[in-house]
């Protein structure tokens, strides 16, 4: 099992902390790798807690500047943009296949599922993210409309086919022929939606197969198991990417 | 000087023919290093024109499918999401430099354009992309309002902070000590931004002079010069990403 607060960790991954959001797609990636790393803003004493995030994305320490969280320091590198992070420990994680051609196809699927995840949020954000949710109401109405008719399906639909195109018998991967962080990404969107727009899922479940069974499967995966039973595995709530709105889900 | 139609040529673009759009970061690249490719849907021809777009979306190849274009062949290899093909093409193009950290940190500052390039279109289509901008004008006017008040100075800020913090002399770059093409695409979304709203990007312009000396920079190199000067740089219009709509920028 993980250790967040492992004092000899590697890894430090800089997030909020009362929130999944773009972070939990590397802590998920850690998770499955059982790879010790440090939830810098879910710790306490010095160097830890939410001044330690600010102090990172403020720049205070000389390094690349971020322009938002989630960050990875790793040996002296400071990195930014989940992707960016997915793609630079999916090899050290081996949770990515080892040739080019498969490495491209994670990212590449890892930077539609950025897509994907823009536009779920932007479901209650329209008009900005400087607003409250309450300023934007009917603004917001009119986008899951329009998010729930057409972008989740196509986006969902893509997906299946993917995973269709990638069958190892009754299994399917998102690429080559094992667990990749990719998978896990696409169980986070497929929870996240899930969560958020239960009844437009509902309808969409018949048409989106693999995509159930490969998130049934992530979620039974032993060690994610153990991540989605245990507290760090924080809550799905309406601070984070993927809000509950009955409005927003007829 | 790149030649669109070299039949010799390793890369095959598909992109949309008419609009500069997100593929116009990747013919930026192949232009600044005077890389030949085929733009295959400007092409005419067997296997090319919109066709061999819509092939290629199709994924009538049998290759990895891809979610929208651009959509870049190369050796047997079908790579999708512009960022992907950038980190892809980056060091084969010389546009990036050799170490690690550097790559690392191109790729960050192309997906965080990526971002704002999301945001700049949402301006036009803050309810949805199905949806003409005429079924969404009072959404875009108050999207447009939190667009120029908030978030556009905020990424172009977050931009000439990193300028600032990598000047070689008299000269910032956004990685290293030469051009890269994360130089390239911070001036597409300069010449993108201008053209759309140009009141509100002379407003900014006191707060951005390394920004703005880094445009002028890449506008007046060699071969950057040439390509914006010929018939193969497509003029921004409304039906790409950055629209000028006056109404948005007042």
């Amino acid at each position: 099992m993980a250790k967040r607060t492992a004092k000899r960790a590697e890894y430090e991954l800089y997030y909020w902390p009362s929130i999944q959001g773009r972070g939990e797609f590397i802590r998920l990636a850690f998770e499955a790798a059982e790879v010790p790393f440090v939830d810098v803003a879910r710790g306490s004493g010095r160097g830890a807690g939410i001044q330690a995030l600010f102090a990172v994305l403020e720049g205070k320490r000389g390094e690349l500047l971020p322009f938002a969280p989630p960050v990875l320091r790793h040996r002296g590198l400071t990195i930014a943009q989940t992707a960016n992070i997915l793609a630079y420990l999916g090899p050290r994680l081996g949770l990515v296949p080892r040739d080019e051609a498969s490495r491209l196809a994670a990212h590449q699927h890892q930077l539609t599922i950025a897509d994907l995840v823009v536009e779920a949020h932007d479901v209650h954000h329209p008009i900005g993210v400087d607003l409250y949710y309450e300023d934007q109401l009917p603004e917001s109405g009119r986008r899951s409309e329009q998010f729930i008719r057409s972008r989740m399906p196509k986006y969902l639909g893509y997906f299946e086919r993917i995973l269709d195109g990638n069958r190892h018998g009754a299994i399917a991967y998102a690429v080559g022929d094992a667990l990749s962080y990719a998978d896990l990404s696409l169980f986070q969107v497929m929870a996240g939606l899930t969560y958020a727009f239960p009844n437009a899922m509902a309808r969409l479940a018949p048409q989106i197969p693999l995509l159930h069974a490969l998130s049934m499967r992530v979620a039974s995966h032993d060690r994610i198991a153990a991540y989605l039973q245990s507290p760090r595995r924080i809550p799905f709530n309406e601070k984070g990417i993927f809000r509950h709105y009955p409005e927003l889900d007829r």
